[in-house]
């Protein structure tokens, strides 16, 4: 008995060991009872308690630990573990388990994995973090609630080939519609942009310089983006807050400063005038005590150098406040402490502005720049507005706060474009060094077929848009040029084998032939060549042209029978293949979907239909 | 008692399933045997050894069904299972298997299949059978002999990519020794060979026309491999049996048949005259008994259709007796019973032949192609020549039985590629249709660059090892001819983009660039180049040199950063690519080994050594 016992205790020592061995337990404990009774009743029934306690217990034991060889379906045990509470409480199957033996697995007799071996139909068990890794393919376990009355969670797992997405179109492309799925695009969002600038409503990249950047392709994917989430999205709330004429606020003004609202002639409306003391709280302001509606906008015009804009923000999960101010200076984007400074230029003194800032971006923004270690991240609807104040000399009119505003965002970046293009070549520079691994650095100055095509997107829906700003359609034209000159004469025009014309993501020496920009450069294109009336669409169309032509021609060189390859630099360097990850992969084939919509051509479809294939381990035939 | 007799009756029925429980049902026999000592002992005894049965076969059921979870490699235990006779009886290692339970997988969304989760380490694992379909990865399990005095077998698993091989060369290409490793191919052996041709003494192919043809390729490749065994395999054993002068057999001569030896004045040597009667019982012959050497060769001139000469073989495994009958008649290969006709062609009367014949071939040929259903493997030591005889009338020299002669079967396909070369083309034509999926059929008399490169390379050595016989240069250089012509002009030639040019091993209309084809065409040219005089080199060395250029500017082309293509077809028709199998990827790999022996362009050697590694799972980096 005390060996018995003993058992027992080393059993209970460890909890784990209680968990996954319940049931065993409960048999032995259930012997122990047995045993205390056969001491006080006759011998001869406590045998036959003991033989079908035996029996029991083997019987019980077996069942347990074996699955009938029954074939697949026939005999299936199910036991809920509800009696052994491992951390997800999960039911499982009944275990074939003490079928499975450990086996070393050798891998292409370079290293060893720890694999199981089914004995019974000669199955062998490979562990899938290493498959995750030797094939680059993704799973997860998930759980799904089953059953009516008595609901159980079951277990399963989810290979994934890949994980990115496919996003079918939704009609023939519009020119003048949403651009690609853009409107899933959050670019402001992205770690890569350092924060909106408030010069200029676009934002600033860090991606290839630390020090921040206008970098054009992402500048026109940020208008892009706002274009297409203003055609997907619900029309915002707005509200009003100040214009000086229907919508009044009681502004709190404090001693020695004054307000007055006066008739502004050509405007025709009337406006907010404001002279304030020095120091912030001299400041006048308003207390909407907004939240989620954290788009401000609003006309502005500061005369002295030390007026400024600023909006107080609550945190309600941290109950840090944080003070933005805008102010007429030189200055992309400055913290201390709370006090976060965004400048929108010199040059904004003594002329209207139009301003526009998602205070929630602003704030996060600064928290990231400022930030030391790693950052928290804030909620947008962690946020709330306290205050909006004006400090200095100078005026506004129009203060509203809203959910969105993605127009006014689209309007900003496309003026950027117009008015940061390069009147000589067309193009819109990279001001920063790029370096392709294999290729010759891309000097400070250089220009990207993406980059001109998307712009040439913004400005074409610009001039569409607007009613017809002829400043956008001369811009998106002499955008064209770039597409004519080649890589080392400063344009982004490539020839394959001498032979088909490619437009440059990135303008090397040799051709590196990136597959998704080139497709947006047609894009471009065809959007242009499908906006501007006749007399210059016929430039666009002609490079759209002779663009397709290359692409079909072409296509083919990225298709590996299980993927695609990012670029071509395996030719143009003799190097490996730089394949494409999940995410481009999915991008090609998104590409090709939206071009089928526009272009008959099967090749396309076709191929289309089998990259998407190869996302779900599809993989072209041997021979 | 009834009950558990019946449980294990149920158990005894099934022979799997008491090989797979053996030890259970040991238990379960144990108790059995227990109850009836029970019946006649004093029953506290009992109890008690009842107490301590209940304790041992708790514990050892117990044991046998889990490990401790103490974390890996704290406490393993390991049983050995001598008790339960499995198939191949080897050690296992104790199971971890308890934690495992049956888990559905989800692959990608389409289909489910049985996993194994182990909740401890939160690991899935996937079964290899699925494996191996879903990513065409080869493994196997195998068995290692550890340990000293008591030698176990421990199961493996050999996860092998590819099951295909890498040949490193030996030295720097010799264009007058080895081909490749050829001296690995054993061409007559293969499937797609019907026989040899008693005619012409080189292989008839049946892979696209069922009757049989001579395909150019395949008769190279007979001839390259032949020369190759003979450079690197041990000399032969010869046995002259017969050449009428210092070598002579006791020959038995029926009545009314006779021999005699006679002074052939042209040869300046004796040979044999013969002339028997009609019937084969009237043939002279002798009887050889002869194993293992069973390369028969024999100078021979046959004066009548009726004559022949005559092996007969024995198979000592199955006891069956083969006639093998080479006659003077236009006839392939005909089987009647155990008589096999190979015919020399009526050409063949009145003349001197040299034939030789590997008679395990002939005999093995015939009966697959004797066959009705599958035909049996006759193994080459199991045959013993029994008798040679001749009949009719003629004459004979030189017989001899070795191990080998691959020189004269070296020899016989150089003549037959000098008498069937296409005197306007200098080609040697396919006479079959060979249909390409996709492209359009090729018509027979359709040119292979393989073909004729595979040609060059025989013809080279065969000038060569001659001493400079002038017809097989003359024939060479000839062959030159349709590596300037395009395919749709009957040639070889093709270009890739209006740009590189190509020899085709199949000239397809748009061209297909098989890339292993055109390798073996430029060793043709790179042998040629080699050995003939310099006032015919250059021209191979002009046509070399224009394909290297090709191979290094398209080789990248065939990279699909985790194997090869077998040619560019994706590209000529806009369709997926066709993956080489491991087979064709490993050749491409050998084909690069052995050009970078002549070609330092690191190139070559750096994409060898990837595409090596792609073989073992390695792949290109994504982006």
């Amino acid at each position: 008995m005390s060996q018995q016992l003993e058992a027992e205790d080393a059993l209970r020592l460890d909890p784990s060991v209680q968990r996954e061995f319940g049931p065993l337990i409960n048999i032995i404990e259930a012997k122990k009872t047995l045993f205390t009774i056969i001491m006080r009743v006759n011998l001869k029934v406590m045998l036959l308690c003991l033989i079908l306690a035996v029996m029991t217990i083997t019987v019980g034991v077996y069942m347990r630990c074996v699955t009938f060889p029954f074939g697949p379906g026939e005999l299936q045990l199910r036991r809920s573990n509800e009696d052994s509470p491992t951390k997800n409480s999960l039911r499982v199957e009944a275990t074939s388990a003490c079928h499975l033996q450990d086996i070393e697995c050798s891998i292409n007799q370079e290293y060893n994995i720890h694999c199981k071996r089914d004995e019974i139909d000669n199955e062998v068990y490979v562990p899938f973090s290493f498959l995750h890794q030797y094939f680059d393919v993704n799973g997860a376990l998930s759980t799904t609630s089953v059953g009516g009355s008595s609901v159980a969670d079951v277990a399963r797992f989810d290979w994934m080939h890949s994980n990115a997405k496919i996003n079918l179109p939704k009609g023939k492309y519009d020119p003048h519609g949403v651009f690609m799925y853009f409107e899933n695009y959050n670019v402001e969002v992205r770690d890569r942009v350092k924060c909106i600038s408030a010069a200029e409503g676009v934002p600033v990249s860090i991606q290839w310089q630390k020090s921040g950047y206008f970098y054009p392709t992402q500048i026109a994917q940020f208008a892009l983006s706002h274009y297409s989430k203003n055609l997907t999205e619900a029309a915002p709330r707005v509200h009003v807050l100040e214009d000086a004429d229907a919508s009044q606020m009681e502004w709190h003004i404090p001693k020695a400063s004054n307000m007055s609202r006066i008739w502004h002639p050509k405007f025709n409306t009337n406006v907010i005038q404001f002279e304030t003391a020095i120091g912030y709280s001299s400041a006048i302001f308003i207390n909407p005590r907004q939240t989620l509606d954290l788009l401000l906008s609003v006309d502005l015009l500061l005369v002295t150098n030390s007026s400024s804009l600023m909006v107080k923000v609550l945190n309600r999960e941290t109950k840090l406040k944080y003070n933005l101010h805008y102010l007429p200076a030189d200055l992309l984007l400055s913290v201390q402490d709370t006090n976060i400074y965004y400048g929108m230029g010199r040059l904004s003194l003594n002329r209207w502005r139009h301003l526009t800032r998602d205070l929630h971006i602003d704030v996060q923004k600064a928290i990231v720049f400022g930030a030391k270690h790693s950052p928290i991240k804030v909620r947008r609807t962690d946020l709330e507005i306290l205050s909006i104040s004006f400090l200095g000399i100078g005026f506004y009119d129009n203060i509203t706060l809203s959910t969105s505003k993605h127009l006014a965002h689209f309007y900003d970046a496309a003026e950027w474009l117009v008015h940061n293009q390069d009147p000589q070549t067309g193009g819109w520079t990279n001001p920063v060094r790029r370096s392709l691994n294999g290729f010759a650095e891309l000097k400070p100055g250089w220009i990207s077929a993406m980059g001109q095509g998307h712009a040439i997107s913004v400005l074409a829906r610009a001039y569409w848009h607007s009613g017809g700003d002829e400043r956008y359609l001369e811009a998106a034209v002499a955008a064209l040029q770039p597409y004519k000159i080649l890589s080392r004469d400063g344009g982004v025009l490539a020839q394959f084998m001498d032979k088909y014309y490619w437009y440059e993501e990135y303008p090397t020496s040799p051709p590196s032939f990136v597959l998704n920009g080139f497709v947006y450069s047609l894009l471009g294109l065809y959007d242009l060549n499908n906006t501007a009336p006749s007399r210059v669409a016929c430039e666009a169309s002609k490079l759209f042209t002779q663009g397709m032509h290359s692409l079909k021609q072409m296509l083919l060189l990225y298709d590996t029978g299980s993927g695609t390859t990012y670029d071509l630099r395996h030719l143009s360097l003799g190097v490996a293949p730089n394949l494409a990850r999940w995410d481009y992969h999915a991008t090609h084939v998104n590409q090709l979907l939206l071009l089928a919509t526009i272009d008959g051509d099967p090749l396309i479809t076709q191929t289309a239909e089998r990259w998407k294939g190869y996302m779900f381990g599809k993989r072209a035939k041997h021979n």
